[in-house]
């Protein structure tokens, strides 16, 4: 590591329009209280999980399911799109009524109420309760990936969904509540603060400078690895140590567009991350988040819209100063992390 | 608890502009992962902790102190703001040019690097090993705002520095690395995200309806107390349950301006807050921030920065869906917070 060569810097991304301090100091400071646990507990290979509603065999104890993969049902399931069966958002409520098609702009700022309407679901990624998204082969995890895609399209349908979080809790300090492999996503009947807050920091940067903040990244000393279709990188401006982007090299506004050819692709890079990661912070806890433009998009905003791929591994807690100024403090620098990341092999 | 009658709800705010999804439902989904431990590693009473560098008769352990409370040297310290031995930003390192008087609107968006300028300060609350703050007298609670509000003005001077953070942690999972009763400051060179993001929604607010979103709020079923200077709140849209917001009653922007009498009224509000947080939910992890406006803000904006002091209790983890929307997941409706905590006896 550079470490001593690298002194505290202040560095705001051209994405999210944050700042982040870069501090190699902090990761000195001493600890009088056990910080929690921040490796993952993850399950014993092989063990039985009698009471895991995910597991192949329990599909009765889940919610309903929304479609499967294989569909032949005749064949046994390899993935599974199900309901959450303790939804944040509820299909059942009435949806918020369709605004009219250029009102977005107009509505009223302030404190707002409405139903809870919008949609919750659970992907089952792998039917055995000890298989890890990254122990799947890339065939595996596109086929993951191509499921979210497909569920995407089918929520993009409703009039009143506005926007699809798609995201990955892994590890309890992640905050995972189950430990057989999944993702989940959540339809919103509301474009998300930070999916406007993203949009409106790539509007600014594209309109002084005519470039897409994502496209325009060329330092090669935060790049982990290329392949045809997408850059790994740990961004300019990581908010957390070792945290990495997976980009499309193409501009693309919609993550559910991908095809086939390009999942496979991405699922091969991520599952390359993933075994990265796993390895060099010895299975942390993390998250994967999806960032992609919001529903009905006007055509002017899409030069600017460029969707991505989020990794988080959780490697300490944040306290008051993020909480409160939105800016986080960093021990590791971007490059330093790539460098590490882009030297380590897997196999 | 009113639970069973409540049914999932979105709200969003009128200070930060976030939605919050309510949904009662999800506190009652099971877990197959040990969470990690939400209570606090508290100190045990009176238990010696000879290597507690923020002990009294330690000092020379710290890094320089900065001021103490009392300021004669010849009687005991009861308060000590020192800076801090491992800055995330650094006093040492040359401050940014001053920028032009109103260029900050100007300013290039995109990606950008500076030096790691800025001051970074403990606040060593008692000499006590033992005494948290909610220990001490409402006057004793009073004497460390004060000091909180003395470095502020002492750090506004510093033509570089444009806004301080003002937290607290309490509790590992609530980041604190150190047990001992303190809190801490930055003061950054740039206005940090959450600040600008929150005062953009303010002005939106004001610029549509005349009224600051926080002298404007009304029911009566998020207040948990008042005092002749302060109301303590539930916020209608919480992030976070049982989130508490102290506000000051008059329209004030700084929260540096405090004078000793209001500062004793604050002091014994938030004094009885902690207790009633402490009592209620077991002695949560928890931090605090005070959210004041950045320094030198031009008149126009003073009619819509109104400050105030939020206290969030950390009850559960985080996951990849408030990390990527910036939306919050709350399983308990503020009004049923605020009912619970209103109605609890501290003594
Ligand atoms: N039999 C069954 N059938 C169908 N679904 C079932 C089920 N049993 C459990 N589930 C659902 O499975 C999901 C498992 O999700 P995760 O482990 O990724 O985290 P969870 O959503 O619990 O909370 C984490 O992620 C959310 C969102 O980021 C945060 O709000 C929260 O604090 C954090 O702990 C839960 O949402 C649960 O409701
Ligand atoms: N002898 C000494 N003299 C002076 N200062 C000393 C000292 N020994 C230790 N310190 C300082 O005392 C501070 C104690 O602070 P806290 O316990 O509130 O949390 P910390 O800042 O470690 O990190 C938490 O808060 C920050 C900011 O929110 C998060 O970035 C982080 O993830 C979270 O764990 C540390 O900043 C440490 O550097």
């Amino acid at each position: 590591m550079a470490e001593a060569s690298r002194t505290t810097e202040a560095r705001r991304d051209a994405v999210f329009g944050r700042w982040v301090v870069f501090s190699p100091a902090r990761s000195r400071r001493p600890t009088d209280l056990k910080s929690h646990n921040p490796t993952n507990p993850s399950p014993a290979a092989g063990e039985p999980r009698p009471s895991c509603p995910f597991c192949a065999g329990r599909e009765s104890e889940c919610a309903p399911q929304i479609f499967r993969v294989p569909p032949d049902g005749s064949l046994p399931w390899r993935i599974r799109v199900i309901e959450n069966l303790y939804p944040a958002l509820r299909r059942d409520l009435e949806p918020p009524p369709a605004a009219a098609p250029d009102a977005e702009e107009e509505e009223e700022p302030g404190e707002r109420a409405v139903p809870g309407f919008g949609f919750h679901d659970v992907v089952i990624e792998t039917p055995s309760h000890d298989v890890r998204l990254w122990d799947l082969p890339a065939e595996g995890v596109r086929d993951v990936l191509l499921a979210y895609a497909a569920r995407v399209r089918q929520l993009a349908e409703h009039p009143a969904v506005k926007y699809v979080q798609v995201f990955k809790n892994h590890g309890a300090s992640a905050g995972a509540s189950m430990a057989h492999s999944h993702s989940q996503m959540l339809g919103t009947p509301f474009v998300p603060p930070s999916v406007t807050s993203r949009l409106n920091c790539m509007k600014e940067v594209f309109d002084r400078s005519g470039n897409c903040s994502l496209c325009d990244f060329r330092s090669k000393d935060i790049l982990i690895s290329e392949t045809p279709n997408f850059s790994a990188i740990v961004p300019f401006a990581a908010s957390y140590p070792f945290e990495i982007w997976i980009i499309p090299r193409q501009h693309l506004s919609y993550f559910h567009e991908i095809d086939q050819h390009k999942a496979l692709d991405l699922g091969s890079l991520l599952k390359t991350m993933l075994q990265k990661l796993s390895k060099q912070l010895n299975d942390p806890p993390f998250n994967f988040m999806i960032h992609s433009a919001p529903f009905g998009l006007s055509s002017s905003c899409l030069p600017y819209a460029h969707w991505f791929l989020q990794i988080v591994p959780q490697l300490s807690v944040i306290g008051g100063f993020e909480l409160g100024s939105g800016c986080y403090i960093n021990p590791v620098f971007p490059e330093d992390a790539a460098k590490i990341l882009r030297e380590l092999s897997c196999s």
